[in-house]
Formats: structure tokens, C-alpha cells, sequence
């Protein structure tokens, strides 16, 4: 981790409802060809894949940080578009932060949400966001964003820059131990994996 | 610094544009008599005092933590109402963290404001706040809210539970080094406090 001789600049940012952020100094974007080996309906996926073809956008994170020296946050906004794989909802891939008990903010700007979190032991998780509610996801939880409604779900979110995250957690597990489906009467519900394997942690 | 042999259990709070926090944990607040010795012109504090009374409501803070263990964080929101003394706008006491590497983030809600930040060898930045603008305070800068309009000024701000606040280090010092003021044309602008005498450092 590196020390700062001297403090870093303070950046303004201007963050839109729609997860925008002017003032960034990083964006990711991910495409349905991407969430390859994501949802548990392979067959929904590859025809969603032949649908809408391997570059349609399906989610997008703006974030604005000074580097990871000690201290120091990641700020930035998630915009999860909405979309069904069979009964599952569109996610994100999800990560445990690669320093475990870095917690982490999400504070829903737009849609209707959930954060899925899941702890290495068994744990699980559904906490639903709309704009203007807040989950301060603690250390030691593996998260996912779920976009269960319409529009898209944008989050303002803060880690600690020097977390890191690993992605490849869930997908060793077989998924994560809980899927967000159709409830069948236009919401949804937390139901269990029958695939998911338990966690084995990286270190 | 507590090590945690548990998970926290996730809290999901809800946030008003007015700055209550509904899932708390934690709220201070400030009334006019404790404000005494923050602003230069102490004839119009008095006045203020003796009109209004030393219990009127000057901010509040709300905040949802997990306790200061490692990688923990702190969420919550600070509210800010109008006042003007002399020329000086409203503003909060202002601290430096006492883990002074520590980052915070601050995210306008309503209102309209400005984060004065300031090192302790004499940088000073003021950055302008409205709703959806956020400033991601790098560690060691001092940093105070102003309220620069005529509305409550709300932000939501997220740190490391672990950073502490000095909140004497600008006291010390005669005040911060600069002070934000009425333009006279109905703005604000940021002119040099000329008690300040520099920061000295508590450790």
C-alpha cells in the first residue's frame, strides 16, 4: 500500500440519477457476452445471447479514486439495466473484496433493487433498495446487485480503494447460495441454488 | 482496533432529502450555544444568541455504524440549516480525522453548500455542493461544511468508522484559514481569515 507524501487534490463529481458520472477517472462497462456461466438458466442465457447478440450493454460502473493508499475511498455509481434469464433477475457478478472485511456503501439513486449478500459460511442475505435506501454492507459478505424491477437500478457506492474484489468466489461455488427470482405475481423472492456448492475461499 | 469473529448483520437504512436517517445508530446535534468561538465576528454570534437562544437547532447528524473495527465504515447524514453571522455563512465545527489519512466522502442530498478543505501546510479548496455533486475528501484535509443558501444543507457522507475527528485542531489555530462569505450579490465567495495563525498538529 502506498503512503502519500503529499494529500491528493480533492475531486468534485457530479452525479446523475442515471448512474453518470462527470468527474470519473474510471469506467467499466460489461455486455451480455460476459455473463457467460452467470445465470443458472444456461438455455434462457444463449437465447437472450442470440436475441440481443454478445455486445448489448447490461451494466456500467463509474467510479472516481485517488489510488489505493491507505486511507483512501473509491466513489462511484452502478447502473445494472433490467433483464430476465428464466425466472432469474439481471445481476452483476458479484465479489467478496479481496481485503474480506472491507465494507462497502450502496445508496440507491434510481429503480428498484436488490443487494444479495452471502457470508463464506452459509449466511444469506436479500435487502431491497429503492431510491433513497441505503445498505452499508458490512465486511466479510459477498455482494451482488439485482435489478428486480423495469428501469435501471443505479447505486452510489464507497469502498476503501485498497478492498479489491474477487470475482471468481461465486463462480467456484456454483453460484451464489441464493438466486432473486419471479415470484409470479410481479415481484420476486430469495430461493435457494440447488447448484451452489459452499464457498471455498481463495487464500 | 477491534477484529470482528463475526460478520455484521447488513443494515439497510433510509434516507430523506431532509437528512433523516430512519435505521440510525447513532445522531448529534448542535445548537447555537455551542457554536461559540467559531465564527470572527462575535458581536453578531452574540446578537444571534441573544435573539434566537442558545438551544436552537444548528445541525444535526445522523449515522449508522457497526463499531470502529478494521474496514468498517460509517454512513450517515449531516444537516446543515441557514445562518448568517456578520458575514459569515453557517457552517460546522470542521475537523481533520485523528487517523488523519483518512478519506470521507460527502454526497449533496438538498440544498445548497460548500466543502471547505483546507492542509495543514495552508492549501485551501472550496468546493461548491448541489444536489447530486459529491466531493471525495482525500485524507489530510481538514474539512467543514458551509451552508451558502437558505435552505438546509444535507449531505450524505460515508468515512472509516476507525478515523476519529479532531475537532480542536481549528480552534488551535484561530480558525481555518479561510472563511466563506457573502459576495454581496447573493452568492458566496472565499477570503482569507486573518486570525488564523496555521495548524499545529495535536500529536
Amino acid at each position: 500500500m502506498d503512503q502519500k507524501d503529499q494529500p491528493d487534490h480533492p475531486a468534485r463529481v457530479q452525479i446523475s440519477p442515471d448512474g453518470v458520472m462527470t468527474g470519473r477517472t474510471g469506467r467499466y462497462t460489461k455486455h451480455l457476452g460476459d455473463m457467460d456461466g452467470v445465470y443458472r438458466d444456461a438455455e434462457a442465457y444463449r437465447a437472450a445471447l442470440a436475441g440481443r447478440g454478445p455486445d448489448e450493454l447490461v451494466y456500467q460502473v463509474d467510479s472516481q479514486d485517488y489510488g489505493a493508499h491507505e486511507g483512501a475511498l473509491t466513489i462511484g455509481t452502478s447502473t445494472l439495466l433490467p433483464g430476465r434469464y428464466g425466472q432469474e433477475f439481471a445481476v452483476t457478478r458479484g465479489h467478496l473484496h479481496r481485503i474480506a472485511n472491507r465494507a462497502e456503501l450502496y445508496h440507491c439513486l434510481s429503480g428498484h433493487g436488490v443487494m444479495l449478500l452471502e457470508t463464506l459460511d452459509g449466511q444469506t442475505e436479500a435487502v431491497e433498495l429503492t431510491p433513497g435506501v441505503a445498505v452499508n454492507v458490512p465486511g466479510d459478505w459477498i455482494h451482488r446487485s439485482v435489478n428486480v424491477g423495469d428501469q435501471p437500478f443505479v447505486t452510489l457506492f464507497t469502498y476503501a480503494t485498497d478492498a479489491g474484489q474477487d470475482y471468481e468466489l461465486i463462480a467456484r461455488a456454483g453460484g451464489m447460495k441464493t438466486l432473486i427470482v419471479d415470484d409470479g405475481a410481479g415481484g420476486w423472492k430469495a430461493v435457494p441454488n440447488p447448484d451452489h456448492r459452499g464457498y471455498t475461499e481463495s487464500r
